[in-house]
C-alpha cells in the first residue's frame, strides 16, 4: 500500500444501507462490496444531507448543505455560482471524470445571464457540474447524446428508436406479451436486455475501458451507477435469484398510520406509497431490488479484479456509497425523502491505500459522516487546498488514520417536497414546503416549516414507529435538538467569495490600505 | 402628480436617522428634506440589515439579507452568482445609473472563474454590480479613474497629485499649518475646497446633468452621496455652521461599561471608539458632521428646485435613506456596525407621485420596512415582476397607498465582524465572528455566536443602557425571540435558480416528464 495517487468514488442510486451483506443483510449475497469493506472501513452512521437524488448528490459535489448549494430538489439547477469538486481538481491542474449519473440540472438561467457559451470548455464543463464526461447516463430515462448507452445497444442488436425503454426496462411476461419496467407489478420478470448489455454492465465496462487508458495516469473517477433505483427490472439471472423469504421483514404497523404527522400521511397518499401499501407490491418488487444489488456487486467484483492486477488498488482511494435509500414498503411508503434511517442512513465505505491507514482495514467506524465530508476528504487526500469559506464538511482521512480527537455528534439533512403532491395536500406554497433535520446518536428530530415536529428516540425506538414530536413530556428535548438546528443555521457558509486566509490578513488593517478613520 | 416613469433613489452614507429636522432634531436645518417628507411618507421606524455599508447597500440593491447575499463585510465582494437591482431592470430593458458610492467589491475571483471578460459591457456591468456608472465615488479614498473628481478638481485649480487628499480633506490650522481631516482634531478647520467644488455639489452637479441630458427620457437614478461619512471635515461656512450647544446630548452614561457585553467591550477599544471617548473629540466633530447633513440639504434644495421645474416631481417616485448611523460618541463607541438605533434605525422618505399616495402625503408610517424592501419596491412602482424566489423584501408602495392589512412585526439585522480587531480581542475566527439581531416594536435581541445574547427593552429603555442578554428574569423574552430568528432563517431564500411559478407548473408533474415511477 502506497500513496493515495487517484480516487475511485463509486455511487449506487438507492441502495439502502441494510441491504448489503457487509452491513448486516441475512441474505444478499455482495462478495466484492464485502471485500472492499474488509480491505477498509465501513461507516455505520454514514448519513445523506437530503433524501432526494439531486441535492444529496451536489452536497457529496460541492461539500456544502442544500441550504448553502441551493439545489434543494432534483429539479433544481445548481447554481454556477457554486463551486463543485471538477473545478476544485481543475484549479489544482487534476480532472474529474464521469462515467454514470449525476443529476445536475445546469443553470440556463445563470450561464445566459453572465453569456457564457455552452458550446465552450468551461460552457460545457458549468452545465455538467464540474464533470468531465465519459458517458453521462442519469437513468430512467430514454438516454439522449450525452450517453453512448442507445447507440450501444443498437450496436448489439436491440433495434429501435427507444432501445431503453423496448429492451431495457421491458419484459415479456406468461403469454409473451410486451409489458414495462415502469409498471412495478412486472419487477418479477426479466428484462429482456441481456445482462452483459444492462445498464451496470455497460458503466462498468465504461470504467474499466477509462481506467485501461488512463494506464499510469493519476485520474479521479465517478463511476455512478443508475441501479438498484426504479424502474424495479433486473436482467436474468437477477431478476427471480432472491425469493420473499429471503427478503428484510416490512418495517411497517398499523399504529404509526394513526394521527400521523401531517406530512408524512400526505406523501403516504402517493402513488408509490399507495402500491408499496399492498403486500403484493412487496413481494414482487424486493427480490428484484436485491438481484439488482446483487449485479451491482458482481460487476464490481470485474471492475476490482482488473484494478487488483493492474496494481491500481496500491494507490487508489476508494469510496463506495449511495445517494440515500429507498423505503421499499417500509412505514407503509415508496421512494424516499422523509427522515426514517431507511432513507437518511447510507453505506459508506471508504478504503485508504496509504500505510498510515493499514490499523483500521475491516473495522467499523460508528462516528457520523455526512455527505459534505466527501469533498474535503478527497482534497485531503490529494494534498490539495482546502477552501474552508465554502467546504461545510470535514475530511474523514484522520478517522481511518487513527486520529482519537472530538468529532462531530450530529448529522443534518433538509427535504424540500415543493415539487411533491404532497406539497398541495398539506396547503404549502413553494416556499413553505420545507423541512430541516438533526440526527444525533440517540435522536432524530425534524423542524417542519408551519407544520408540527417529529422527534424519535432511535435508542428506544430505532424502527421509528413512535413519533414523539408533539408529546409534551418530550417538549425539552426537542427544544435542545431545535438549539441544536439554530446553531447549525448561524455556522453555514455565507461569505464565499473572499477565502479565511484573506480575511485574517485584512483584519484591521484598513491604515495599511490608506483609510485613517478613528484617531483623534 | 401621475404615472410612475423615473426613480431617484438617494443614500446619504452614515446619516443618523435622528439627525435631521423633520426627524425631530431640534437644531439642524434640513428644510428641503422636511419639505420632501411633506410631500411623502416618512418612515419612523426604517431599519438597515446590516450596520455597515458594504452589506447593507447590498441588501438595498439585491433585496435580500447578508445571510444570503454574502456580502457580510465592506471588503467581501458581492458573487456574481447574486443578482442585483441593474440586471432586473435591465431584463425589462430599463437601465439604473449611478452617480456616488455604492460600495459594490467586484467579485474577481468568480469572474476569472467564469472566464468573464472585465473589459466588455456585461464584464463592467458585474464588476460595478450592475450600476451604469455616470461618475462612481466611494468616497474616502483619492479617487481613481472611476470618478471624474479628481479632473474636475485640478481643473479648479486643485494642483496635486492627490487632489481629494490635499484639499478636499485638509485644511489650515490657525498657524497656517496644513493639516488633515483625517485626524478628527481638525474638524473644526474649513476644508480646502470651496464649497461648489466639494464632494456634495460635485455629484449633485452630476445627477443634474444626468437629469438634463435625459429629457423626456424615463430614467432610474442612485444619486449617492459620500457625506456626512468622515472625513469629518466640512467646507466653509458649514465647517462652524452649528455650536455644541446646538447637537444632541451624547447618550452614554458610567454604568453601561460595567459588565459590558464582551463583543461590545471590545468595540469600545477600538481606535475610533477612544477618541470618541473624550468630550473633545465628540465637540470637535458633532458640528461638523452637521455641517455636512445642512450643506447635503442645500444641494437636495438645487436638485428638487431643478425636478419641480422640469416637471419631474410628477412622475418620479423618490426615496431618501442612508446606509446606517453614526455612533459619534454615544455608547462610548465611534463608527457604527453594533446593535444600536443610534445605526441601526435610519431615515427612509419615500415620494410616490401617484394620486394614489395623496392621501398619505405628510404621514410619519409607524410600520417597522427594512432595506430588503427597497428593491421590491421599485420593481412595483415600474411594475415589473418580483423575483419572489430571490427577494426576501416587500414593496411598501400599498403602505403609501392606503392598506392596511397585515404587516411585519419584526426585522432582521446581521453583523460580521471578521475583519475588525474587536474579533482578535473576543478570540474569534474568520468564521465565528457574527451576530444576528431581530428587532420587534418592543425588543432588540442579538444572538452572537459563542458569546452571550443580547437584549433591550427599547420600551423602557429607549437609549439602550441596560443590556438584558444575561438576566434570568428574561430568559423567556430571548427564547422567543431567538425562535423568530430561527424562523427567519428558515425562511431565507436558498432555491434561486428556479421560479416559484416554475415550481408550480412542474409540481406532481413527472409524468408529463416521461417518468412514471410508483405505479402498481
Amino acid at each position: 500500500m502506497g500513496r493515495i495517487r487517484n480516487i475511485l468514488f463509486i455511487m449506487a442510486d438507492q441502495l439502502r444501507a441494510d441491504h448489503l451483506g457487509c452491513y448486516g443483510h441475512p441474505y444478499i449475497r455482495t462478495p466484492n462490496i464485502d471485500a472492499l469493506a474488509a480491505r477498509g472501513v465501513r461507516f455505520t452512521r454514514a448519513f445523506v444531507n437530503s433524501g432526494v437524488c439531486g441535492p444529496s448528490r451536489m452536497s457529496y459535489y460541492t461539500g456544502r448543505y442544500p441550504s448553502t448549494h441551493g439545489a434543494t430538489w432534483n429539479r433544481v439547477p445548481l447554481s454556477i455560482g457554486e463551486v463543485t469538486m471538477g473545478e476544485y481538481l481543475r484549479e489544482q491542474g487534476r480532472k474529474l471524470v464521469l462515467a454514470g449519473k449525476t443529476h445536475v440540472m445546469p443553470d440556463h438561467d445563470g450561464l445566459r445571464r453572465l453569456a457564457i457559451d455552452g458550446g465552450t470548455e468551461l460552457g460545457c464543463l458549468l452545465y455538467s457540474g464540474g464533470f468531465e464526461e465519459i458517458d453521462r447516463y442519469d437513468g430512467h430515462h430514454e438516454p439522449g447524446e450525452e450517453s453512448g448507452y442507445p447507440a450501444y445497444l443498437r450496436r448489439h442488436g436491440y433495434v429501435s428508436n427507444d432501445p431503453w425503454t423496448d429492451f431495457v426496462i421491458s419484459a415479456r411476461d406468461e403469454h409473451g406479451q410486451a409489458v414495462s419496467g415502469w409498471h412495478m407489478r412486472n419487477a418479477r420478470y426479466p428484462a429482456l436486455v441481456a445482462e452483459p448489455h444492462s445498464e451496470t454492465a455497460y458503466m462498468t465496462d465504461q470504467a474499466l475501458g477509462f481506467m485501461r487508458k488512463m494506464g499510469d495516469e493519476p485520474w479521479v473517477l465517478h463511476l455512478s451507477y443508475v441501479k438498484p433505483h426504479w424502474p424495479y427490472i433486473a436482467p436474468a439471472p437477477y431478476h427471480n435469484m432472491y425469493g420473499i423469504d429471503q427478503c428484510l421483514p416490512v418495517v411497517r404497523n398499523e399504529a404509526e398510520k394513526r394521527d400521523a404527522h401531517p406530512v408524512v400521511a400526505a406523501y403516504r397518499q402517493q402513488e408509490e406509497s399507495q402500491s408499496f401499501a399492498t403486500d403484493e407490491c412487496v413481494r414482487t418488487v424486493r427480490p428484484a431490488y436485491q438481484g439488482l444489488i446483487t449485479q451491482l456487486d458482481d460487476h464490481l467484483g470485474r471492475l476490482f479484479e482488473y484494478m487488483e492486477g493492474a496494481g491500481l488498488m496500491r494507490d487508489t482511494l476508494i469510496v463506495l456509497t449511495a445517494d440515500h435509500g429507498d423505503f421499499l414498503g417500509d412505514h407503509w411508503l415508496g421512494e424516499k425523502e422523509l427522515f426514517y434511517e431507511t432513507i437518511q442512513r447510507v453505506p459508506f465505505i471508504m478504503v485508504d491505500p496509504s500505510t498510515e491507514a493499514d490499523a483500521t482495514r475491516g473495522s467499523a467506524e460508528a462516528r457520523m459522516m455526512e455527505s459534505v465530508d466527501v469533498l474535503p476528504t478527497f482534497l485531503d487526500a490529494l494534498g490539495l487546498p482546502q477552501a474552508s469559506h465554502r467546504l461545510e464538511g470535514r475530511s474523514l482521512l484522520p478517522l481511518l488514520r487513527g486520529a482519537t480527537g472530538t468529532w462531530r455528534d450530529c448529522v443534518f439533512s433538509e427535504l424540500d417536497y415543493s415539487y411533491r403532491r404532497a406539497r398541495l395536500l398539506v396547503h404549502k406554497t413553494p416556499q413553505t414546503a420545507r423541512a430541516w433535520s438533526v440526527r444525533t446518536e440517540r435522536w432524530r428530530y425534524v423542524y417542519w416549516m408551519d407544520e408540527p415536529e417529529q422527534l424519535y428516540d432511535l435508542q428506544a425506538d430505532p424502527d421509528q414507529f413512535q413519533d414523539l414530536g408533539r408529546e409534551a413530556t418530550h417538549a425539552a428535548v426537542r427544544a435542545e435538538l431545535r438549539a441544536r438546528l439554530f446553531d447549525w443555521f448561524t455556522r453555514l457558509k455565507r461569505r464565499t467569495t473572499v477565502t479565511d486566509a484573506a480575511v485574517e490578513k485584512g483584519t484591521d488593517a484598513y491604515k495599511k490600505a490608506g483609510v485613517f478613520y478613528g484617531q483623534w
